[in-house]
């Protein structure tokens, strides 16, 4: 099952990847893995929906996170990589993600909507850093996986009224908001440390991967996410 | 969210549908219920898949299933179903289903498997059944999504050798498939009582629905569920 796909587009000449294109199939391995975490997740929330429409929506954003996933896995093929070794890193990524999805477990639905709009918020962030080093064809098959398909929207109108509505409630959600951004500025710190490979083609990691770069990151994320608090309209 | 589709295959005269779509509308509806309950099991069922190929393969089937979940939708529209009241439909026949899955908690994985192939086996040969007295377009897009979408072949090619291979395994598996078909004919004897609408329609039950018509549709149900066990070598 897991043959290499045809490497249509490496260089004519058969010769072997550059060592270089190891980061790049590793940010891509850490992209698929990013697909099946959030279809896992999506169809997780849409399971515990209250409701059908909702129910719904969230399955088929839960669907449509798996669309990019092929393309993702054959331009790292084409690029060289051993099949079984991708698998590896892919499942390996997959348990990193999983560990944060462990460590937060929500006590109800609103819990549960902030989780995913915050922490997968936050991851996907993390994702677009680490790939803004691609180019050409990975960079194409990367963006389109992590374009916004729309969740966030659907999280914030559903949370938006009763955050408004009920001030106690908002303030577990805010305490419960700080939670999930620290674990995932945790499980960031822990990639960019397991992963030096994957760093080194982070945005802005032109040369060695400092720890400037790491303190420029996270305060990246650390913005990107005070504006998502913001439009839920909870004290980051 | 819930505004009717235009009703493009009414009759032209615009005339209220007749009262004998309330059991179409009703069997469209458990349909639908059945694609987001097989969404939700083996969206859950790749979440704990112990290896990648398997979770990959175990989402996209997942994806799969709600492709023809919208032409449902959309046909019970068609056929004049209050929106409110199909959504009110499809939640009640989802809770049916939540509790079929409720009652059957797998132990490992291979338990978790024989599940889905015994247990939604079950489910599916019972929405064919009720299925059966359907007629053109609602025939059609309830075919479409009762079709085998192949998770069955997957889950046999993963069981087989490891059923051959383990002999007190396979003994506990012939044990747990009998509790999971137990609770099968328990959700049809429970769907057939509580909607004789969607019993009116089922196969066979021209003119009134009969303990006879029951008999016969668990008969049917049965062998089914024989020839499954069957393909897995285990007893049944």
């Amino acid at each position: 099952m897991s043959a290499p796909e045809p490497a249509t587009d490496q260089a004519p000449d058969g010769a072997s990847p550059p060592s270089s294109s190891a980061g790049e199939i590793e940010v891509l391995a850490l992209v698929a893995a990013g697909e099946l975490a959030s279809f896992a997740r999506l169809a997780d929330d849409a399971a515990h929906a209250p409701e059908l429409r909702m129910r719904i929506t969230l399955s088929r954003l839960a669907a449509g996170e798996l669309a990019p996933l092929g393309a993702v896995e054959e331009r790292a093929r084409a690029l060289g990589a051993d099949p079984e070794a991708l698998d590896d890193s892919i499942w390996s990524f997959r348990e990193l993600l999983a560990e944060f999805d462990a460590r937060l477990v929500p006590r109800d639905w609103w819990e549960r909507l902030v989780k995913t709009y915050i922490g997968y918020g936050i991851v996907l962030d993390l994702q677009r850093e680490l790939a803004a080093g691609l180019t050409g064809r990975s960079q194409e098959v990367a963006a389109a996986a992590l374009a916004d398909k729309g969740w966030g929207d659907v999280v914030v109108a559903a949370l938006t009224p009763v955050i408004a509505a009920e001030p106690q409630l908002a303030a577990r959600l805010a305490l419960w908001g700080r939670r999930v951004v620290g674990e995932g500025l945790g499980i960031t710190a822990r990639l960019l440390a397991v992963h030096p490979e994957v760093a080194a083609l982070a945005a802005g990691a032109a040369g060695p991967w400092t720890p400037e770069h790491v303190t420029a990151l996270t305060g990246r994320l650390t913005s990107e996410h005070a504006r998502r608090m913001k439009r839920l309209d909870l004290t980051a």
